[in-house]
């Protein structure tokens, strides 16, 4: 069977989501993610309507793709108008992309109301768009916003407008449900009136979630022989959302036996929504199909017993298909091979040094449990197994710190900070202002200890993220503070949680010191004798 | 066509899921409010697990029910036992619940694996446990649980199994797609088979959304010929959760023309749904279909202009069908158009104030280009609008704040602030705890403000989100802050942006208080003349 082409819209369509916005540099790492998970088709953004988006094309040029084609979005020419000479389908052009997306409007309602324009023109301009990106040789997608409900209102206007782009040269026609609205029972027959009227063209389906049908509407589509589906990591987009690849690439995959990822990339399926969640620092939904942290939860009680027995009781596929793992949120045996694994990783052999990983496996599941995340903070996790090893010798020591904030009527706030530490036998005081009470003490414990350790110089804190737990206690939150780190050779990241954010601050920023002044310590010695602990 | 019976099971299904959690005397509430929109079954809990849930039961025989029969939940005897003298079965009949549901298994595998029994004996505890709840009068439904992976492992036991359930009396025969794996394609064809052996006795369906699919087999169940669908509010659920009422009770009454609640119910839908998010205590999903908060809005520029002219062209229902609304969001993909619109829901007419929309939405983009985002903060959108017209009447100024914070060694942190604001001519200071200087800050200004406001009780914040936006310049980096409030029957959001979190807290917080503070002086005078603004 013809296999089914994955385009992705997260950078385009996705971020018309409420809350959801990349940089340009955000949107090239994520760009090459999805070319490295086997993404057919990465829709960069509408050059045309927004420098963020030409931005991001224009360093898209420098980089390489593996597989992935790279497509610009844009519209159809103005009424009245010569392709030749609309800025706008220019810079689909200009952007470099060898692919381009286009809409055009297949409902009359939107042709004769939105744009004002008489309904053959609107013919015209598809024909007229899809042309001269054909002859500039671009693949052209031709996206029929709107088609479901066009063809509801006006069945043959609806045809003929997807006829035009299929004369004119387009290589995919995607019927998009633009308001989602439809349901699946709605697809086949569209689906067998285009295939009708337009013979061997491809055809592609997009979908919105407006009724929580994206995914079905989506697979349906397949099934009435769509070969290519629009979507979006995380189902992210405008209202409801997008239809979710996270959700679709498995269920096409692995239940219905259209490849359209190979099995080592599907494991990367988790990761990849973990990135893009990250990035737009949106708060994970749990519950994400496939995906999310609680999809292979289990509760507890008559499950666990029986998942242990025969896991297919109670799981409809096995969770590492899809990199994720099951959780069981009672006594949580698990994690013992990930923390060894992790553990080896940073040089600490815990078996060969007789120590009771268990315990620590304990230990770390319950701080994972009240917020933290090792995986992301790989230095507070060296410092946490040396701390549970006994075999943790911090350089310095916090005697304490006083932080205040002043503000006066409109003016800016003032923060300034004193920081007392310990370092061997000797104390030192010293106080520092800074952008925030964060930047004051960051600024302080810089100033207080680079007497001591002038090596200190080469450290940059270089990205500092900020997420709140259980938001809706308001400002009595837990938050959880990442800071990552960095000097000439070396990229760490720390981490801290708690109610108070200064505290949770303070945790990952003393952690990413002493991992420093410790790695510095080790380099040191190094010159003399062997390494004690290969390093990350 | 046969009208479609709803069951909820929120207080029961609903509760596996991860984080929620109901007293009985929530539950009630909740029951009363499914009772009062038109439920026809309400699944309570199930009494012979927990005293909570026997405990709802007593709480609700004292209670009055308009329509809805309420369900307890249990499963068949145990294996080599007479009903008579199961304990479990028994607490069913003394919940006094008029309807009992049960489940009994239909995959072979679970029979001899995990209940460790023989399938012949499978079949009598079902046909027993049904004939003893018929001779105690109850209305018996009968959940077969994982019917679509047994039925796909060993369809002739399966099939005999609902069949032993419909011989002994149950009324309604429900198929559980138990582990969620199921695909919309799998379902009519197992209905078609159990409907040819079973012959009239009523079917239902009852989804879990492993795959995204719940809402999508649901309805599909509807078309095969299921009469009853359950559910939870919110889809609220163990893992991805289960069939979401609030998506399919719209579609299957507003799209599908089959009749399953009233339409004056159907537009309680949303505050229905707002209630159960905010008894769990979870955060709600803007994006949930239909009642989130976002379902309804629009934040494109060219969705904008066309919206005003025919909502039809991007919406697919008028959204107070489902007592939601349209929401457009102010955001730097938006032109006049929106910030007009904006503006007009506020009650502020821009035009006809002969005010120069032009230099707002210019102040609007340079502000959202420094890292604000009014299209998800309605409530500093509001303040920024009336001071961009002069029309801001702050009801409250800083006079100033002072926040501490300490740490010794490794206790942890202790804050405190104090605040000293004037209302009208007078002046007030005084200073509070909290945990961490945001909430101290929070404490402390509701303190000095409560002797001037009273009202301020019924205000809570609900939501604290920090993003940093430019991360990369580490401890310097500039920080947005949102914050999420509500009251009894309202919610706004507010932002503060700045290289300081806490200013940008503060600039949050403070536009959160003058919203709150200026939205019930309105309410006030209302009381004795028009309302002045229409809020949101």
């Amino acid at each position: 069977m013809e296999p089914i082409l994955l385009y992705d819209t997260t950078l385009r369509d996705g971020t018309q989501g409420e809350n959801i916005s990349f940089s340009a540099e955000e949107k090239l790492k994520i760009a090459l993610r999805l070319d490295d998970i086997g993404i057919h088709y990465i829709e960069g953004g509408w050059p045309g309507s927004n420098p963020r988006d030409m931005q991001f094309f224009e360093l898209a040029r420098r980089s390489s793709f593996k597989h992935a084609r790279l497509a610009a979005f844009g519209c159809t020419r103005k009424p009245g108008r010569r392709p030749e000479e609309d800025p706008q389908l220019n810079t689909l052009i200009a952007s470099g992309a060898s692919v381009a997306a286009i809409f055009g409007k297949s409902w009359d309602l939107h042709v004769t109301q939105v744009l004002e324009t008489r309904l053959e023109e609107n013919l015209a301009m598809i024909r007229d768009s899809v042309s001269f990106l054909r002859r500039n040789h671009r693949e052209v997608i031709y996206d029929a916003e709107h088609f479901f409900d066009g063809f509801r209102h006006n069945r043959e206007y609806a045809l003929a407008t997807v006829a035009a782009a299929a004369e004119a040269g387009a290589d995919v026609i995607v019927l998009c449900d633009t308001n989602g609205g439809s349901l699946p029972f709605d697809i086949p027959p569209v689906f067998a009136d285009v295939r009708s009227r337009l013979g061997r063209v491809r055809l592609g389906i997009h979908t919105h979630n407006d009724c929580g049908l994206a995914v079905a509407n989506s697979l349906t589509a397949v099934t009435a022989g769509a070969v290519m589906v629009q979507g979006t990591v995380n189902g992210y987009g405008e209202r409801c959302g997008n239809a979710d690849l996270t959700a679709i690439v498995p269920i096409l995959s692995l239940k219905m036996g259209r490849p359209c990822m190979s099995a080592a990339n599907i494991k990367k399926l988790k990761s990849l929504s973990r990135l893009v969640g990250e990035t737009a620092n949106v708060v994970p939904l749990h519950g994400r199909p496939f995906v999310g942290r609680s999809a292979f939860a289990h509760k507890g009680g008559v499950h666990v017993s029986a998942i242990m027995k025969t896991p297919e009781a109670y799981e409809h596929m096995d969770p590492g298909l899809v990199g994720n793992q099951r959780r069981v949120l009672v006594s949580d045996l698990s994690g013992k091979s990930n923390v060894e694994y992790k553990a080896r990783e940073l040089g600490l052999d815990l078996e060969a040094g007789g120590i009771d990983s268990r315990r620590i496996v304990a230990e770390v599941k319950q701080l994972e449990q009240s917020g933290y995340q090792f995986d992301v903070a790989d230095g507070s996790f060296k410092v946490l197994i040396e701390k549970l090893t006994d075999t943790f010798r911090p350089l310095f020591e916090l005697e304490s710190f006083r932080v205040t904030i002043e503000k006066d009527k409109d003016q800016p706030c003032q923060s300034h900070a004193t920081v007392k530490v310990r370092v061997g036998g000797k104390a030192e005081i010293t106080a520092a202002e800074g952008y925030g009470p964060v930047s004051a003490l960051d600024n302080a414990l810089r100033k207080a200890l680079g007497r001591f350790f002038p090596d200190l110089d080469t450290m940059r804190l270089t990205d500092f993220k900020v997420r709140v737990i259980d938001g809706n206690r308001g400002t009595a939150a837990r938050v959880r503070v990442l800071i990552d780190s960095r000097d000439q050779d070396h990229i760490w990241s720390t981490i801290g949680v708690s109610e108070d954010i200064i505290e949770a601050s303070w945790q990952a920023l003393a952690d990413s010191f002493q991992y420093k002044l410790a790695r510095e310590k080790a380099l040191r010695s190094n010159r003399q004798e062997p390494l004690p602990l290969k390093m990350a």
